[in-house]
């Protein structure tokens, strides 16, 4: 056959069964759906997106950065050349900045990692990625998740085609009855639960948090059914009760940590981290190694290594503050604390709990972080929040998106990352204004 | 049971088979194997690694490469709090640069790309991931690969579950016949031939280049088997002769264009891209959609999007350079090019042909790149390799690390793009003596 003009750009049309099933996920579309809201009302309010206040970012403030980071690899003894090969080359596989993520975490989090143990990812979602593919074999190894739980996870999972298996979450953390009966079940099917996900400090979607005596608790309970925690701790940081780690309470190596510096350094720059500390049988019968080592192997095959750009300004803010992020975040993490008080206190005010609770209205009480939980009496669906953003001017996410087992109908995350403390109010009042104009036309309140 | 401090530390070895088996690929470990003898042998000159020139970046100037694109943006009437957000947040997951790169393929290539079909990466690696991940469904999708080929291919394949299938090459590039009867033995199995990995332009890891006509062919032939064409684009600017690539010969949409930034501006950046202008057939049954909208959906659950920082040091090179980077890059291509004719003219200086060739001792003269081929008498194995290293100063790397067919076995890929004029002459005298008097050993020279 020749090429001729006639054929030019007659392509033929892929059709969805030649690409991976993953990408035909309906969670692909509800995202879209959500972009595509905020873009078409772009006066609402939103408590949607999971984004970090920007304000006290300073553009201007990037290369100073990047050249403390460089100054610290001088006074290192590196000379110039090296410093330029540092910035400009390939870097090292597992990161360069690896010593510097192990003192965050003995600062911030009173954890002694080895900085042979960190490996420094893509934001956190690759760090997720990384973690999967490494511990993931086939079709009959499972992947629990502390439901609802946050999309980056369940859809890294397709892309890899791992099953994922929701076990029941309480306003505490993932129900250990739930976690016992799923393994059972997966067991008597033959197949493996290796590892649950869990979010233990102001969790994304719920923005529940895990008690001291809950993490020894699950803790004890994953070491005996012979599985992997990973911890996912984005908002620590941001919650006005300092708790242990699951991983400084894991005396057990059970605990696969992951980090992101998205919310207490900066989104764009795209750096996140995985400690992983478990020891893995070497290939060569020699000693053995750490898992840390093998997901750097994953990741030479995923992004080679991460921007250096990206670790040398993450670097120089933790040189900066002096080796933890947490003090540095005080400011926006007390904005947080005020932006969701002022929207709590503005739905008890609007939604007074004697009038609207037994008709199903109710919120939880976060320790902080981003986000919280709102019940209300109808479908919080897509109809439900089209409606809410063009009439009311206030946009949220169903918390049904979260979901895996079509649960979650009724419930709505609301996410106060993203306001000022006066857009708060106001968005609670126009949230607070839709939800009882909704739930009169059902004849509940 | 309770954790207590005797069974602290006492942590379970994971078992390898408790790993993904692509983690167990010997290709890891000869990778390995390599960098362990670079280490080893640090006055050892090296022709081994891909790594680009990088005597003419200024770490100094990074910041004015990142200031050249916020004006940009500002130049294009971005308020302030525009310009932070585009540096500070989560940005567009298929890229904030997708024009600028389609203006460089349009000033460097002569290629009309549609910004909507570019999706900027991690690296080419990344772009490789997505591109595998959305075409390969399942065990009966086969990717075909341009033989011996770059590992960060069959890795990433490896990692996805894809089988890869060899098609042999020539002096030229792929053999048609080749391919013809590889699609034939696959069709007969029941399985689908979906791609072609191939490198057009100086190809790593032989240095081979296609003529125009046998693109031509190659795109015809394609099409007529109904396989997609997987251009990787990496060195095509550091060649003496400029030829069209597939992209741009391309009319029936067969060609998906890797492009990378490691080479052209640097690698610490980790910026590359995938042009994807295939027609998709929508999930909704609305107008089809583009293949580069399914790549960003799989970003979106790999890395989220590229570092904001990286992109805009590309983008300030971009910019500076007038909209490509062919021009820019002259001075660095003509240092590719004096190491090369360096290391040829020296080879022919030691290795005289008339002494050497029977004995099986010649090398290709590519058009450019980083690469070319030199064949041996004796097995370029690990042995040898070691042995070159230490006694003779010179550390290469055996080209059967790049065949999946057990080939290659007396072939040596010598990259030309670390050393300086000098180091190449010095190294290509120890090569010659470590050839000379291994081959000298065996009888044959």
């Amino acid at each position: 056959m020749t090429i001729t003009a006639d054929t030019a750009d007659r392509a033929p049309v892929l059709p969805r069964a030649a690409l991976h099933p993953s990408l035909s996920q309906p969670l692909l579309d509800t995202m879209n759906f959500l972009n595509e809201v905020t873009l078409r009302y772009p006066q609402a309010i939103s408590f949607a997106p999971g984004r970090p206040y920007e304000a006290g970012f300073d553009v201007a403030d990037v290369p100073a950065l990047i050249e403390t980071y460089l100054d610290h690899l001088r006074e290192r003894g590196l000379s110039e050349e090296r410093v330029r090969t540092a910035l400009y080359q390939y870097g090292e596989t597992a990161g360069q900045i690896r010593d510097l993520v192990a003192d965050m975490l003995r600062v911030d989090e009173d954890m002694a990692v080895d900085p042979g143990s960190v490996v420094v990812t893509v934001g956190c979602q690759e760090a997720v990625l990384l973690t999967l593919r490494a511990l993931f074999t086939g079709p009959d190894d499972v992947l629990l998740v502390d439901s609802p739980c946050y999309v980056g996870v369940t859809g890294a999972a397709g892309l890899l085609g791992i099953d994922v298996v929701p076990v029941p979450g309480t306003a505490h953390g993932p129900s250990l009855d739930g976690l016992d009966r799923v393994v059972r079940e997966l067991t008597e099917q033959g197949r493996r639960a290796k590892a649950l996900y869990v979010v233990p400090d102001c969790s994304n979607p719920t923005g529940v948090s895990m008690s001291v005596e809950d993490r020894t608790a699950l803790l004890a309970r994953a070491r005996r059914l012979g599985l992997l925690l990973l911890e996912d701790n984005p908002y620590g940081v941001f919650s006005t009760v300092r708790r242990p780690t699951l991983k400084a309470l894991d005396t057990g190596r059970s605990v696969i940590y992951l980090g992101s510096f998205a919310k207490t350094a900066f989104p764009g720059a795209r750096v996140g981290f995985v400690v992983a500390d478990q020891p893995v049988e070497s290939a060569d019968s020699g000693a053995p190694g750490l898992l840390a080592d093998e997901l750097a192997k994953v990741k030479s095959m995923v992004t080679v290594n991460t921007s250096s750009l990206s670790q040398a300004a993450v670097a120089g803010l933790l040189l900066r503050a002096g080796g933890g992020l947490r003090a540095a975040n005080e400011p926006v993490a007390r904005h947080y604390q005020a932006t969701m008080r002022a929207l709590r206190d503005t739905l008890a005010r609007e939604l007074p709990p004697g009038e609207t609770e037994s008709a199903g209205v109710r919120w939880n009480d976060p320790d902080g972080g981003f986000f919280l939980t709102l019940d209300v009496p109808f479908p919080a669906d897509e109809a439900a929040l089209r409606r809410s953003a063009q009439t009311y001017g206030v946009i949220w996410t169903p918390m049904r998106y979260f979901h895996l087992d079509g649960a979650g109908d009724h419930r709505i995350r609301l996410s106060c990352s993203g306001v000022t403390v006066d857009q708060a109010v106001d968005g609670a009042v126009r949230l607070a204004r839709f939800v009882k104009d909704r739930a009169k036309e059902d004849g509940r309140a």
